[in-house]
Formats: C-alpha cells, sequence, structure tokens
C-alpha cells in the first residue's frame, strides 16, 4: 500500500531509500503494509527505483512468493553487511537512509552503523504512522472482509458458551475458529471471568470460569489486517446493580459513537466519556481507543491529551471499561470506520447476554 | 530466575540498575524470565535493592498478581517520564544504568534519554543471553513438564492427521489443544504440504493438503518457556528416491545427536551437518539448531562459524532440513537438554510416517 506516497516522503525528506527490517519471527509491521511480506530480511524502497527486498537463503522462496518482484538472496556475511553489498551492486546512493525508529533497536542499529558508516539516517517513523492512519479504498475493503470473518467467530464463540468449562477453552475455541480458516490472530485472545475480568489484559486460566462479568476481547488478522472487539457478558444471575453499571456503560459507549464528527478531536473524546463516567472515571484505567491496521494499536490515539483528529477513511476502536480493583470488570469495544459519520464494523449484540 | 547473578553483573559493571521495558502486547522475555511478568510496563532490578515493577494503572492488577512484590503504578505522565519520577522517589542512584540493546528502540531511547539526561547506559543484552542460555533446575523442570505438554499435543495432531483437510486445519488443532489447556505458543505453527515445505517458514494456507512432505514444526510455552521440535510425514505413496531422501536426513539428525559431547564447538557441529548432507548441502538453508528458553531463539546458535560451546544444563535443537525450490522439503528437529550426555526432550516417532 501507498508505495507512491512513501517515495513522495523520501524526496521531500531528500532520503535515497527506506529501509525496513525485521529479524525474528515477528513480521515488521511496514514490511507487512508496504509489500505484504510477513518474513526475516529487509525492504529497500528507492526514491525512484521499484521496492525490493533482500533476505536470508531460507526466507528466498517465500518471499518470490510474496508480491514484491525484486528478491535478492543473503550471502552468508552478516545481515547489514549482506544488505549493504546487494546495495551497492544495485548502485544504489545511500547518503541519506529512511529509518522506522520504533521498529529499530540500539543493538541493531549497531551493526546497521558498521556496515553504513557515511550515512545518515532520518526517522520515518510517524511517516509510516501517519500513511498507516487513512485507509485506502482497497485496504478498507479488506478490512471489511476481515471484520465479517472476525464477526461471526465471536458470535459463534458467545453461542457456544456455555459449552466452555474454563477461561482457557474459550480463548482456545476464539483462536481454533480463526486458525481453521487461514487467519492470523491481532493478539491472543482475552477472555477473563469473576474478578480476573478487573485486569483489562488478563491472560485466560486453565481453571473453572468464574461467575460474574467475563470480558472477551478478541481480534483476527486478515492479510495483515487486524480486527477488534470486545463483549461482556455474565455468567450467573446478575444482582440489579451489577446490570445498572452494565447499561450505564453501554449507553455511555453507543453514546460516543453516535456523537463523533468529522475533525473531533480525540482528547476532547476521551475526556468527554471521563465526564461521563462521572464517579465511576476512577475506575477507567485506560485509554478510550486507538487506530486498527496492520497492527492492533494505530494511530488515532483516544486517550487523555491525545492530540489527534476524527478524519475520513480512519478506523479506531470505542472501549470504555469499568474496572473495580478484586470485583468486577466490563469493557465493551467497537471498531469504528470512519466515513461522512461513524460506520461501526463490529456487529455482536451489546444488550447484557446472561449465560 | 537469576535476579542474584543479574545482580552481581550489575555491580562488576558498576551500574546502579538493570531496565527493561515492554510497551507493547509482546512480552519481553528479560522481563518474563527475571520476574515472569508479561505484560507493559518497567522492570527494574537495583544493585542492591529488591526488583520492582512500574506499570500503568490498567496493568496494576495484573502486576500485582505476578511474582514481583514491589509494584507502582504509573501516574497519567509519559512512560519514562513516570519511571524516572518513580525512582526519585525511591532514591534510586541513577548515574548507571543497564539496558538491553536488543529489546530497545531507538525511538523510546529517546523518550528515556529524556528523563535520564545524566544517566549513563551500558548493554546488557549478552548477559542476560548467557545468563538465560545455562538453565537452573527450577527451569529445567517447567522445562520438562513444557514438553511433556508439547509431545503429546504433536503426537495427537499426527494420529489425527487424515481428519485435516487444510494446512490450517493442521494448525488449528495444534493450536486449540495448546491453548485449551492454558498454554501459549512458541510460534505460529508451520503447516506445510507439497511445494509450501520448500518454505521453511511458511504460513499455513486455507488451502487442500497437497501430496509429498508435510513439515509440522510447532511449540508451546509453559509459564515462559517455549518447546520445539518438527517432524515431516508424508501425504500419499512416496517414490523410492523420497523415502531415500528422508532416511539420510534422519540419519544425519540421529548421528549428530549421538555424537554431541560436551565442550563441543557449535560452528564444529554445524560443519560436520553440512560435510554429511554431501550434495544436498547446497539445499539445506538455514542454521542447524538453537538455544530455547523464554524466547523460542536464545543461545548457543549452531550454525556457520558460531563460537558458542555445548555446555551443561543448555537446551537447543537440532534440526537438519533439505528444501529443493518449488519440489519438496524436509525437516527433522528435536530439542535436546544437555547433561552429561544430550538428553532428547522431544518424543514423537521419526521413522517416516505415511498418511
Amino acid at each position: 500500500m501507498k508505495i507512491s506516497e512513501l517515495k513522495r516522503i523520501l524526496k521531500k525528506k531528500n532520503l535515497d531509500f527506506a529501509l525496513f527490517y525485521s529479524l525474528g519471527m515477528e513480521p515488521n509491521p511496514n514490511m507487512v503494509y508496504f509489500a505484504q511480506y510477513y518474513g526475516v530480511g529487509a525492504l529497500i524502497v528507492p526514491k525512484k527505483q521499484p521496492h525490493f527486498l533482500v533476505v536470508p537463503k531460507m526466507e528466498y522462496e517465500r518471499a518470490k512468493s510474496s508480491l514484491v518482484k525484486k528478491v535478492y538472496s543473503m550471502d552468508k556475511k552478516r545481515f547489514f553487511e549482506s544488505i549493504n553489498l546487494t546495495l551497492k551492486k544495485d548502485k544504489l546512493k545511500m547518503k541519506n537512509i529512511g529509518i522506522d525508529k520504533s521498529a529499530f533497536t540500539l543493538l541493531a542499529y549497531k551493526g546497521f552503523k558498521k556496515c553504513f558508516k557515511s550515512s545518515k539516517t532520518k526517522d520515518l517513523a510517524f511517516d509510516c504512522m501517519r500513511l498507516r492512519e487513512i485507509k485506502t479504498k482497497e485496504e478498507i475493503k479488506t478490512i471489511k472482509k476481515a471484520f465479517n470473518y472476525g464477526n461471526k467467530i465471536i458470535k459463534k464463540a458467545i453461542k457456544n458458551f456455555k459449552s466452555f468449562r474454563t477461561e482457557s477453552e474459550a480463548a482456545a475455541f476464539l483462536e481454533y475458529e480463526a486458525k481453521k480458516l487461514g487467519l492470523g490472530m491481532s493478539f491472543p485472545p482475552i477472555v477473563a471471568s469473576g474478578k480476573n475480568a478487573c485486569m483489562p489484559h488478563h491472560m485466560p486460566k486453565n481453571t473453572k470460569l468464574q461467575k460474574g462479568f467475563c470480558v472477551i476481547d478478541f481480534g483476527i488478522k486478515h492479510k495483515g489486517y487486524c480486527t477488534d472487539i470486545t463483549r461482556t457478558i455474565y455468567i450467573g444471575k446478575p444482582t440489579k446493580q451489577e446490570k445498572d453499571i452494565y447499561n450505564f456503560l453501554l449507553k455511555i459507549q453507543k453514546n460516543i459513537i453516535n456523537n463523533i464528527k468529522l475533525d473531533d478531536n480525540c482528547g476532547k473524546i476521551y475526556e468527554n466519556c471521563v465526564k461521563a463516567l462521572k464517579n465511576y472515571s476512577r475506575y477507567f484505567t485506560h485509554g478510550l481507543g486507538h487506530g486498527v491496521g496492520v497492527e492492533i494499536h494505530e494511530l488515532p490515539n483516544l486517550a487523555l491529551n491525545s492530540k489527534g483528529k476524527i478524519r475520513e477513511s480512519i478506523v479506531f476502536t470505542i472501549e470504555p471499561g469499568i474496572y473495580i480493583p478484586k470485583k468486577l470488570g466490563i469493557r465493551i469495544e467497537d471498531s469504528i470506520l470512519m466515513g461522512k459519520k461513524p460506520i461501526i464494523l463490529t456487529n455482536a449484540p451489546k444488550d447484557l447476554l446472561i449465560v
């Protein structure tokens, strides 16, 4: 996506090329975004010439089967040394290089500098994040398809919820349904029952599901693109007070979504949520939402002091929560595509489901 | 694990404390190793005082339920600013700070330096990797339990293999069996059939399993510790030549393992494998093995020019492979615990299984 926009930035910043790399099992999000390549190696995007991959021998066949037309295999020299040699053979100027400092470690940079002694680097982290924030028509198509998958799976899991004995079983079901369709995971599913629900990032446990609110936070990846949804159901019989808290939060969540308009300030939307939560705001311990794309957390950031804006063609979450320590947790999260108005991409029912 | 050894290193290197951090969904391996904490935040290990966590408000309850006794909650200031304030309140000297440069991004370092202006940093990446290389008795107990889980699951998957229609279904089964027991994944399982098997890191596809060799590479995580195994089975009816290649590779793999002795040089073991592969060595496109621990790739590295040694209480893989482009792929991988002699931790059968 948007290789030409990246090239425009390179020209503007007077950079000879952009270099992105991955050394491990985790794909580099910019390599996924610009080249749909998920493996180890480096993606080089020159200012003028076509972009290409430089990959270890073991990744060569895989890289050849990606969208990138030009692939070089590394010889057995060190990583950045191999890249440097390839660039020299290609006679690429390498005076000024753009890198993503949010995905470049200090150790890798040391190795890089040894081989690119006289090169200067400039950070492209925010440029890439800004490019990725606004989705293209093609991306929106892929994202909608991703949410179709994600929606079906979470609805199926909630329908089957009575058959799960443990948080782990529920989480395993969500992953299984995704994986057998060839989908990836945005993050390991969260299933947090009883007191565990007060931990927003609880890891599912292989113990009996506890009575009370149960938070289910789940997202898949389709062609690299993430989905994100949270539903909170109730196991057992909720008290009137519990139902009231849930409905109080639900009303706030719906109101926020309904009121979102183009050019709204993201920090302001967060503040409005805090205000609406009244006394419960001290139990709201995280941001209100975040952009979603090839990474699960992208721009904009809907949190305190965020200067981001609601712009057309962004995809983001609205996920207020109430977490009372050692007691309960509730989170209701939808993902939104911003058109002229907000379009909700997640469609699992939100009324309190009691199982 | 080994907090006291880390403190000894801090004293030796004249460091006031070590700082490890995680900002995203991926746990920091050193935070898992030293503190069994999987979330966002920072782990501070002072030279003398007890270690502690500084975590965002949303992670506070989760951090409190980890093994670390002292947990501070961040106020709403920026990440490193919050940490800096906490350290000041704790009156911790911060002249010399140890960091892991292999897990510290350039962007994070910029934020860090703003708040720790007069501090000097030293790299602890290799110190931590060396500490993690030699496993303690307690770790070995956990690791053996992890392999018990991993072994059962891959054997069950291979037994059920006929019921899978696609690579994705086979991979989903492996994950499901792991996840419902509350286990994590070392990496997304690889199931690569037919021509796909020539890509060592192929991502399972939602298309019909192809005839020919099928590589299954799979590992779980138990209490943070990874397992790793690869088996190659055959779908359909292998030719005599195919059987011969498989048995040729299997014999080499077994020989390598049987001949491993304490103090062996890791580069030399790799070279011996290359020699044994004869004409097939050009189709062996990756290293022979790697250490396994809280990360799937740790020390030692059994590859060309590796200066590592086989030491007591290390855990590592032996995984020779033959990948003929557009044709076939075979990999046979076991994980080994080094005692006085090698102890094989993986126990799924290795004779060519035809399904």
